[in-house]
């Protein structure tokens, strides 16, 4: 008898017509990526977990603690000064309550935030399960804590209002001995991968049909011990989500940047240049950590510029960016967070049609009066400008502009008054008084459309970039 | 034997020389205000105490879920779905662990958001002291919780910092069994006076000093019932802050906006006109309560410039600014409200002239061209713009100018061109582009020097205002 | 004002006609034990309280962990094992849950015991209240813990079984600050007397009219400090239980053995030779605690047949004997304790006409053939023998026989042969093969009856003792 | 890959010359029992766990509480009473914190109560396992709760003091997904069996080397789902104690009483006559329950004479004698079943010689002037007497004496006076005083010895019985 048979049962479904993918790089790695997730630019990142119980640290606080070697000592400080000896990890389960959680609140914060996917934690490191996972009994959010199906409840919110639903998913877990006793055997069994995480992960697929595949913690062991490429197949051939689920190259130690859906490569991954594969940058409104921290403060924040800039400066360079806030083990997220993603999304509002379904353009970035980041969309290329313009008109070197060509502000009705700089492209644009809007971000756009016809070509297209 | 002596014993202090004030209104009410309060201006209160555990509802809560009639359906049954039947307020407080709390990092934030005192619940109306009463035994946060002397740590941390530092205090206790007795005799005993209330605040104030004695609670009783006026005689004239404390107006029904030290009338009181008393605004980031609720949402706080805004028209009508934050049971000041409070600061520091040590104006308010608040210093007036001008221009009725005034707007070096109105008084002043700082809050402080020799007498003064 | 009028109220009953007492060792010391005490011969004590929860060392773990110096090494160890650094004491006391307490349940153990009165904790020496006291707001057991009266539930269902209810009270609070302040100022002032001590006390009186009022913790301090003798002299004149209540000998220091009602002298007193005075042997099953240990031991505890014997030796030299039980937090008496209780009982079913009402004899141990310890009553004499005979015949010289003498094995019909030794008395006896009663503590009673007419004078009678 | 390999990799051990058992009922049960256990004749069996937290019902209590339909309102009632909504069963685990166990005290008692094996629950229907078991993962005593090996320092413990050591194991885990996934198939899928149950047993086996495996929970499904057999035959094979290990005879629906080891038959199984085959009656001393009762109460309890009578009787029958006790959460063993195995103890100590290694006799009862119980050894038959006997002489009339025939009573040195009653066979016995021990269980042995020859032929003899 094999081991996954029960599980794999329900999650078959029947194939379309068409080509079906072998269960090895070449053939995975051609894959399209299901065209919703680039246009979608922007998704909400949540790590939850018990992890936010003690709030300390960051989500690893487990892996500090008790499993690096030597343990951290502030944590090790930590629990010796606010627990009694002895008290393990596990303990803290059920202080994690979630009695606030409120996912239609959570759901109108990420919509009203600009965001078009939530990718929440189903599993992290630490193993336990934010659904009631029978490969995880007793360690998961039904059995204990909160009592509830955190990722389907969260789900259903989400889709409710037409955002794309994504789960993360860790495929090591730092502690558990099944995991630990192949680690020893230098992963030469896979007692965890057929026992454990992958009846799990077919299941948590078929059960909650998540769009975003977001793998994790693979980087231990090759791909061929986590059985991979197999699930894959499997997950583009024959899963509900054949059709639409993105994933991303945390597959096995050297997949990152190199194999699988869309890349992450590293966390908060900044590129230099533009990349050739989709990618996505993920990083936290907490700077110190991914889940919720009991004692954060202010200056560990990132403020909404810097969220604001660094979303543009990710758009402009072909990636998704998947910003993340930690909820309390009460089931909120903190008003701190929720002013960040609401001032996002005010921002979207105005500016959302420089980023939505946009394609980076020739050039992503000039620097003449004042650092500007392109994007583009058909004859339209936008100019970010995220720092305050010093004078009252701004030169822009790379455009090609025409005769039919006009200049708005995003936000503004009134087309601006503008020169070409000379035949070869580029153009003066002279500046409004910017709006005083209280509380603003102080981050506008410039949009120039239509470009001279030849000069739409965007990044990536095999034509000449003008 | 008397019933105080022990511990009034240590609280009396060698009078100073000069006058003394006897037992009654009369006398006390006309102790002149020392001086540093109405200079200060803006302070900040913190209610922090064991209603901070549940964290739910407001710092009301035991008195919503148990005490009124009928209890409010929200606390009963938050307290149903998330504790043990017969679960009791008391037992909350071995939760309040204040573990995070910094007492330093603390004031660095009240420092940073330009207040110049700080005003801590000693004891809110559950009568849990936040140090170590003896007439509060095994309900204080030496003996349960925080195992801390939070008074006595504070107080040393924001003095440190030339802070004013003063102490809330509630009379009542809504469930302390000899006050109920006292109240069940219709106040004809004073057990509760007595034994518990009096000595443990004589013991307060000559342990701790506080600067403010923030009074509440009073309402249910005559100040002779609780020995108001004797207490008030002492503190003014015996007690170690004899000749540098103020204190409120909350000593007994019927005192308020009408005895004691400044007026605070109501809670959040806002006076349509500019009163003859020297008064005080307190009023809470969070709308809906002084305490720390774990649920809070964004939208229930104040943004930054409703703040500014409050702040300035309570300045401008002669009040000082009690702004309140409420700490989480572990120890700390929710991001949030730090970002509130560091942005207060931020304000105060370009516009802080407009502000401390200010007064009232001759007029308090104009809306000519635009709604302006008016302070005054000296010779100077101070036309505060709460919101956007809509017009390059901006015209104020009031200011009486001669050919040597000059207009800055606060934070500017250069002189701003203005013309007068007429040869009544009154100006046009040119604004410059406005300031473009993201984040900011829009609120803009134009500064007129000097006014017309006649003219820059203040509200309250008996000569003729101009 | 005086600190005591409001709860004395409630306290003061018509006077009787007859004699009052004043507050003088003199006049109180004279007034006779109400007949009831002597008679009930047999009581249950019952240490519960806060103590119980961490149940471990004794009832005064408090004092050994946090308050004698240097502190108990085994405590400190406890503590620093299973607590978080900084758990203090009153942090138990939510953990006194009480939810198993059945006072029916415990008033039939008690009952069937043969226990003629009980006597409970109401405040032991941590000042926790075992019921709702006014004065000890948030430290008593309807605030916080079992939410239950439980000096009040106990008492009724005792009452009702025809049992007499006293209370414990400690006079000190080894931590009550106020306590505290008096000591240090060397008990020249009483706050805590004024303030906390006696109008708790007074209180209790007279809501549970205890005929027991067992006082302990006396011994800091001299009775003046405690204002004994005006309690005592309220309590026999003006209180609820004027004509019944009985008290011991703790009132302060140098008190005991030596004033008050019935003597204990120290904890579990057993005099040499017959004492003049009315006394009460206190002891516990546990011989290491009162309270409640969670780590108790078999050989810890005494077995049956010692207690039979320790109940035989206390009544035959006069005293009462008081029998120590300390139930679990959750409510329940562990069977091993109830186990004790009926074994008692079972024994007193046969044996209690040589134990209720009678009176310590003449001579109250021989130890001829075997030891004997004797009680009479009226014209009988009975002879207790704790140990096996190792013979079939026993031999007593002291009880002078005449020919209408009978002897009588307790629990069997049949008289006995016996014969007499000589002119002046003893007796030679026959004893029945000794019943085989499986668990038999094995102590038996033999009734000589009648004595000689001359010789049934009891000790302590005016007449001589044949 | 097959499920088990890394498992059962340290589980083969060199098989010993001679025959090999084969995976079938025929085969398996053709094994001798190893001769220790029929010998030992008395063991102690302890329920501990997870359970023993609520303290309540009984160690069915989540099953009561949750599992069954309708549930038991007794249980239902007591979880709303007293947690709050929503608690769940594994929460109870942090509070098994076994704080006080100290395994050489529990091992010293069951050595004193004469046991010559000792079984612990090393897992219970509830699955948490009493050991850390890399298949129970946070469901296990060192990942939570006691943070410790119970099941293997407990081992040591009773080893060293020469004693056997037996586990508990659950088949079924009433709650595990996977058995529930593979109920709700019909048994048709082995998930739970493959994955958890049997890599779990093996490496309890090989860790562990029990000496019993008792088995449990067997009864909803045959024992082809649960893979018996094969275990068997490894266990008979190549287990490291395949030369000393007995086990029981719960391996799948419709086994018990029929295949496998020794028969438990059903819990306090008391057959009416003499079985074939070797069995063992499991019964507890709390005849509510095998697990801690918080709640107990004494008229609960078995007393120490009809547990020796049990005990008696069962020897008669030819069984063994598994008696239990429930441990506190704790880790203390309570005092009252403490004080019932110390009793057994002493009464083994003298006695013990008509039960250990003993077999039954041709005769197991005869009430001719008292009811007696046989047991016997090479000549000697032991007439073992529960009740008391009413006269002074017993009559026998199934043993058949000769003239070297001498019967004494155990513990005493001397011979007793006896006559012949006939030439068939029976004699009259002359009772000495019975000894009059206090507490003493009053149940005595009379050993004949010897029989006749051809008399001493034992129950299960081919030849003739006489």
């Amino acid at each position: 008898m094999t081991s996954l048979p029960v599980f794999l049962f329900i999650g078959i479904f029947v194939s379309q017509t068409g080509a079906r993918y072998t269960a090895n790089w070449t053939s995975l790695d051609a894959r399209p990526l299901p065209s919703w997730y680039d246009e979608a630019k922007l998704g909400i990142f949540i790590h939850w977990g018990v992890f936010s119980v003690p709030g300390f640290d960051s989500e690893w606080f487990w892996w500090h603690w008790q499993g690096q070697q030597p343990p951290d000592p502030k944590c090790v400080s930590f629990m010796s000064k606010n627990y009694p000896p002895g008290f393990s990890y596990p303990e803290f389960a059920p202080e994690f309550h979630a009695q606030f959680f409120n996912p239609e609140e959570w759901a109108d914060i990420f919509k009203a935030s600009g965001a078009r996917y939530v990718v929440l934690t189903a599993k992290h490191h630490e193993g336990f399960t934010n659904w009631g996972s029978p490969h995880s009994w007793n360690w998961n959010s039904v059995d204990t804590g909160p009592h509830r199906d955190l990722v389907g409840d969260l789900g259903q919110a989400v889709r409710n209002r037409s955002l794309h639903y994504g789960l993360y998913n860790s495929l090591y877990e730092w502690f558990n001995p099944l995991y630990l006793n192949d680690k020893k055997n230098g992963f030469k069994t896979q007692e965890f991968v057929l026992h454990k995480l992958l009846p799990e992960l077919y299941n948590m697929v078929v059960r909650y049909r998540p769009e975003v595949i977001w793998s994790d913690g693979d980087w231990e062991a090759p791909d061929t011990y986590w059985n991979s490429t197999e699930f894959l197949a499997w997950l583009y051939n024959d899963s509900p989500v054949k059709d639409t689920v993105v994933t991303n190259d945390r597959w096995g130690a050297g997949c990152a940047c190199k194999h699988g859906g869309y890349y992450n490569c590293d966390d908060k991954y900044t590129p230099g240049q533009l990349p050739k594969h989709k990618w996505e940058k993920c990083t936290s409104v907490d700077t110190f950590s991914w889940g919720y921290r009991r004692n954060m403060r202010l200056n560990e924040l990132m403020d909404l510029p810097t969220i604001i800039a660094d979303l543009v400066r990710t758009i402009a360079m072909g990636g998704n960016y998947l910003l993340n806030v930690g909820p309390t083990p009460d089931g909120m997220i903190p008003a701190v967070f929720e002013e960040r993603l609401r001032g996002v999304g005010a921002w979207m509002q105005i500016n959302g049609e420089a980023i939505y379904a946009s394609k980076p353009w020739r050039v992503q970035f000039e620097n003449t009066t004042i650092p500007v980041w392109y994007t583009s969309k058909g004859s339209s290329v936008y100019a970010i400008v995220t720092t305050k313009p010093s004078k009252s008109t701004v030169q822009l070197l790379e455009p090609k502009t025409s005769v039919t060509t006009q200049v708005t502000l995003l936000g503004n009705a009134k087309p601006l008054s503008w020169s070409p700089l000379g035949p070869g492209g580029g153009l003066t644009i002279l500046l409004p008084e910017l709006p005083f809007v209280p509380g603003s971000v102080g981050c506008v756009v410039l949009k120039v459309n239509p470009l001279r016809t030849e000069a739409w070509v965007r990044a990536g297209d095999t034509a000449a970039r003008n």
